[in-house]
């Protein structure tokens, strides 16, 4: 097992069209649908990455911003944006694909996180990940501020101990002191 | 349709057996086909509370706690968390429940975000709601933070101007004092 | 396992959403995957009541009274209606929920009969049913008839044998005395 | 449209093999599955018969006599074997065929009612049906008992108003003349 | 196993109703889904005809002449067309159905090949099989050329080295020697 | 619409994981499960290349080399081969992906024909299509062969009439001399 994989080797690319039985009374992918396609999506491309059996941790964050019609081509792409120890983030963007208008339209972007387990279920170790485009680095970059959000939401971490997430939420000490001051 | 509602007059059960069909290659649910039914219940909630067409506007985090074997039975509770002008929280639980052996094991818990529409899929607004356990309580207040939370994550609020969440990541001004007297 | 449950105990509810798939040329329902829903609800009932892993012995009667539209809400409660040796009815009611409109409409209901198997697949015994409410009692009642029925229909019990069917078709005494006496 | 047909002009066969989405955790066709199949393939033996639109009115009885295991082939075979005004009874028969030890069990057999409508969903009249084979003839005489029976149940006759059915369970008049004689 | 059968022991009848999740956005069957039919039926024919496990070796040709609209009734009947040592060639016969006009429509045919396998997979001998009525005798006749083509196709054969199908393609001796005269 | 595309301009990559529901009693994907994957898969190429709605008119070969396991990751590659005036054909790779082993294993071909149509489903010209690779180029080529042989078995061209395809069954001139003068 490579000890350092890039992104690109995880990339997942799952082109499909609409069918009637995943939509909803309005003609549209079901948000639910939606969900489960990215989740298997996402789960390839984790176990491209650490080459182990993967389980779906979590869902962070899914948007819909626009609905997808029955009868539409949905192209999903999922890359792996950050390695931790025993597990991994995994990006996955969506696009409704009209071949014959030549339009694609960025529909839903969703975070999901993945842990590899060995044949007793037990978390192990993977590989770590680097990034190399603009998009990945940004990615990468903003996962960890995700992961002690997680950690924070299911109570496993206090606010107050996060490193990254804490940052957002400061003012810095220049602004502070003058704040300060004119009270 | 009636200004204010109760959370209870939103609960939705949803009880089913796991089909051979929704199950990984270890025989259990799959994460997506888990998420497909938790959007759906949800959306059931939402348009009990709000007397409207819904549509999923984002699902806000989804943990994954404990594996749901094929043919078990799995039971899902969704309820209103918290209602804001246009848009609403739906909290799902899950349960694995074992009619064999008597137990009942909580399996997952889900935040979903709806909008109600009207025919031209236009947000419309929506009754407020009132929470009565002491759970509801709890998941009204924190509900607000996380839909600061999903602003912030979104790009549509910074992180300095939430009014909850920064709360969180912040010292009390005394122990920032003695912190600084130390410097 | 209890020697006596109530019927209450064996409640299942089981909502959803009428998707595509499941509708027919009219944009309804279709009759057989509301049998199969009602099926699975029923057989959580069953399984609830006994703790045991329950077979489908037979369905005694579903009748459609309502047409359920696709994208509507549909609602199955099931209960133990009473319970044989190793065999027990199962009575499923079904509406159709309009969350927009606030109305319930109750489509449909089915008697099935399950019955309690070891891991041999050979029929055990099962814990009595004690109906409580009114609509339990008077189902309680009429299944003994139905069960006799079932018997008679099955070839294993004659018309005359039974106890319970055969008073529904016989006049009382008196009645019988008096239009003799006109002959 | 003719007048009057055949029971074998309605004869529907619908081979299949049991998919493992279509099982239980015993790896049988689960029962409800099973109920689909037979009210797909009734309505086609229906609709063949009366030339119209076909709606299920009624599941009159079904019984599992033996199970049906992932993978096998399923063959259900539908017959119209009485037609009312505008209603008519189907019968359908369920065998699992073993095309390698060629052998041929009969599984289940069940009888569904469907009314003929017109395009606002109105009953019409159906043509009448003329049973053949001594099967034919047999279900042909016993289905006027089960119309009475389903009238009875679903609350539209009562039982002595039968006049099939209420036959079944009085004894004959010499027998209870000897039996009234011995009191 | 018998060493020689009839065509008509492999006869397969396989009605349905098409089901709104099997159309496309013209809500007609799906090509793919109706492949997938046409698989499932032939494979019932293969094993009823050497009472064996049977795989699909390969899709010989499917023409797609009409479309079968959504709630349409498919009749597919499928035969065993010719046996060769271990494999079988099966031919499929679609039509569309209404049984409310009461035309019958020949949708498709397709043609497809299957080995029988023992419990390790490996290849083993089939019976013969005795075309009966004209249609299976010229479909006998014709597989032959078929089985050489897809040889040639998947580059096992040497075109020159057909015998059937290069008949085909070559002028009588005389008219070539009478063209070669007139050079 | 552009009147000349190259092939890679209609690549289409479907990755998806064997559900259980797609699989034999052998646990491998069904063949007719795999057949509807490259239907819909082709069918993305083909509306990528002429930009317009397709129907598809027939499946010219498929072979199935490997078994696909469930759980395992299939991934299906197709492209253009050659556009006629108003059909094009498409050829479809499938591979098995094992991510955890690294391996991947070349599965099955398959070659579609679909036709571009209007409004009312008329075929309607599309663009021509230039190959670039040296399989592109040799599959191009192979396609002229491959559609005369469909005509040739749908009876719409007699053997003698094709062009490539002729040539193939055909000794060459001088070796059929010296054949002749050994006689």
């Amino acid at each position: 097992m490579a000890k350092v994989k890039k992104a690109s080797e995880s990339l997942t690319i799952m082109t499909n069209i609409v069918l009637p039985n995943e939509t909803n009374s309005l003609r549209n992918l079901f948000g639910g649908e939606l969900l489960a396609k990215m989740d298997r999506c996402a789960s390839i491309s984790a176990a491209r990455h650490c080459e182990r059996r993967v389980v779906t941790a979590s869902v962070n964050h899914v948007s819909f911003n626009h609905p997808i019609p029955e009868g539409g081509v949905v192209v999903l792409e999922s890359k792996v944006s950050r390695a931790f120890s025993t597990s991994m983030e995994v990006y996955v963007d969506v696009w409704l694909d009209d071949p014959i208008n030549q339009k694609k339209i960025h529909t839903n972007e969703g975070i999901y996180t993945f842990v590899a387990v060995d044949e007793f279920n037990r978390p192990i170790p993977i590989p770590d990940m680097i990034p190399e485009t603009e998009e990945e680095i940004l990615r990468h970059a903003a996962a960890i501020r995700r992961k002690e959000l997680s950690l924070i939401l299911s109570g496993r971490m206090k606010p107050l101990d996060s490193v990254e997430l804490k940052k957002l939420f400061q003012e810095p000490e220049d602004v502070k002191e003058s704040k300060k001051d004119k009270k």
